[in-house]
């Protein structure tokens, strides 16, 4: 098996796998107990809201634990009603993750306009056409960090300054950047709002973090009990907390060292497939790309179908976001980007992980191919039938 | 160390344990995604979803799962807004957990009006008034089964007949019932919304569920991808479902004889107590409690000491929820049944699980009385000073 969807999800890593068996071995309490035992849990949360504050450069006071990047990516959004003025506008970028989209919805649907942002052929954001977008009756901007389908890494610092500018928050789904490029909040251009999940680097599913500049710009989704400062009500995922900083604070002490790693097994992987298929071209910019994702277009063929060969051989990878795979409906991403629907469905994203090794990088490729030809040629015999 | 704080939060059982042990040793995928390790990771979300209706009595595709009870009553409260007509009223039960009445608020600013319905001294529901509240403007009305800090159960069939003859919906917290007391939301009068969570039953904490007779009445808070039918996005909580799974086929399966162990457990603590100290008194009624919960007056005394004191002595216990435990009120479910403030200040809540034993339950009454003799005499010897 050759895991190349780590996008989608990753598998735990050693130290949160072992992290998390110690958890579950010891008896935990309520963090919100007041006695020796709640007081130890309650010790357990802000360790891990420590380790994933410092991995995005904040103070650990600002920063939330939520169930998902979604629902961080929902609590930022709707910030748009509490950033003061008479502010009734909310620009997304054409290739933000579904949630980004579904959680303004609702805002449309009370009176807020919604308003997309487009980005270029090269899947970066058109600052130019942004920054005249952007105006006294903007809210909030939001613009991912990095793209899950083709690991493009948008200009966060410009769209910051072009949102501020204007007096609007910038909301930064930043899901896909942790552990694959620094993030750093208190940078003089940076987010007001910034979203992270702890699957994304090999910690648990179930467990995201919002970080707000300022916290009087939330309001709970989940109202309750004292939790998460009053904003998020609900007993901490005790787990998934702790999971997620174990696996921040592993990734952030060894980023240079693990992204050239990676970037050097989807490089070889890349190389290989290109050299083999001239036909393959990179979707998106590949000069300003996270170092784990290769997003393929294949010429002439479907990409579930190579997807379904692919998956025969013990390789997994994807379309496009796992989380509307559901959809049959092209990749919104790659479609922003000037592709065609062919060209979209002909796609394939392989994004690396930590755990994934060169040798894999180099039998994926042949794998690929290899289901490549055969399909292709399934394909013409078809024809000539 | 003695754990009787269970209805705050319950350690992992050791089949729990074992299964998220099991679960984190392998690679999982994401269950969205189409490939054979998403398919896997889907199988064992819908086998824990099928876990846990079959502990409710629902069927599978009528139950959601969400990041807590908070979440899932959070959820259900806002149904409100989709009862269809002009019913702009909720009615909230005086002793519900925090949860409920803040997530009525925000309903509350919006136009509808939250009503208190009030419970007598035995801590049961007033039937006869809450039937002359409920009427043709009632939109839902929100009962719990079990309350967390007395343990008396409620009339949850009355409770749903009532609603329904007004058509009003009937959402049941059931948080402190799973696992204590049978419930079957097929039965001819149940609520059409109910609220478990998995860490009152040893499972982990950041995993509740919803059931709803009728998912059309939901609208998703946490907007997203397709997860949990497009009603709830974000990537599911694996480690959580899989254990709230476990935990509720555990104790589904042996719920008759897990009760009369834990009534054995609670009963004998609680008559050792009283026994020694005629003058301490429970509170709500002692037919109508679930077997684990005992809410026991200490006269004369600041319930906080007592803690403290049996914190010292390895006994953990709380006062109220700890979901409150931060809020310098007293309990407002010992308020509605007519307690003084130093009265409900002078209470103590033992919640018994699973894990703990016979010889735990009679050295906690010893330690106890103990304790709260200590207390006594110190503060008589203060007073006298």
């Amino acid at each position: 098996m050759i895991y190349l969807d780590n996008n989608a999800t990753t598998f735990l890593s050693p130290t949160v796998r072992s992290r998390i068996g110690s958890l579950i071995a010891a008896p935990v309490g309520n963090p919100s107990s007041p006695h020796r035992l709640g007081q130890e849990a309650r010790a357990l949360v802000e360790k891990a809201r420590d380790q994933v504050a410092a991995a995005l450069g904040a103070p650990s006071e600002c920063v939330l634990f939520v169930a998902s990047g979604s629902e961080a990516n929902a609590m930022a959004i709707a910030a748009a009603q509490t950033c003061g003025g008479d502010r009734d506008e909310i620009i997304v970028s054409a290739v933000e993750h579904s949630s980004v989209g579904a959680n303004a919805a609702p805002l449309g649907r009370s009176g807020y306009v919604v308003r997309e942002a487009p980005v270029v052929g090269s899947g970066h954001i058109d600052l130019d056409r942004l920054a005249g977008m952007v105006n006294e009756r903007t809210a909030i901007v939001s613009v991912q960090s990095v793209n899950n389908e083709t690991g493009v890494v948008q200009p966060v610092e410009a769209v910051a300054e072009i949102s501020h500018r204007a007096g609007a928050l910038y909301h930064c789904d930043a899901a896909q950047a942790l552990g694959k490029i620094p993030i750093d909040v208190g940078a003089r251009h940076a987010p007001d709002l910034l979203s992270v999940t702890a699957h994304k680097i090999h910690g648990p599913t179930g467990c995201g973090a919002l970080y707000a500049r300022d916290l009087s710009l939330l309001q709970p989704l989940v109202g309750g009990g004292d939790q998460e400062q009053g904003l998020r009500g609900g007993t901490e995922n005790l787990i998934g907390a702790v999971g997620f900083g174990a696996a921040a604070a592993e990734r952030v002490r060894d980023l240079a060292a693990v992204t050239a790693l990676l970037a050097a097994c989807r490089d070889s992987f890349e190389h290989a497939v290109l050299a083999a298929e001239p036909g393959v071209t990179v979707n998106g910019d590949r000069r300003h790309r996270v170092g784990n994702t290769s997003n393929l277009r294949f010429p002439d063929i479907d990409g579930d179908m190579l997807i379904a060969a692919l998956d025969d051989r013990g390789l997994y990878c994807s379309q496009s976001s796992a989380c509307t795979t559901a959809r049959p409906t092209p990749s919104h991403v790659l479609i922003a980007m000037g592709l065609s629907e062919p060209e979209a469905y002909a796609s394939l994203r392989f994004s690396f992980g930590v755990l994934n090794t060169q040798e894999e990088a180099e039998h994926a490729a042949h794998c690929v191919v290899d289901a490549y030809r055969d399909l292709v040629d399934r394909l013409r015999r078809i024809g000539a039938a």
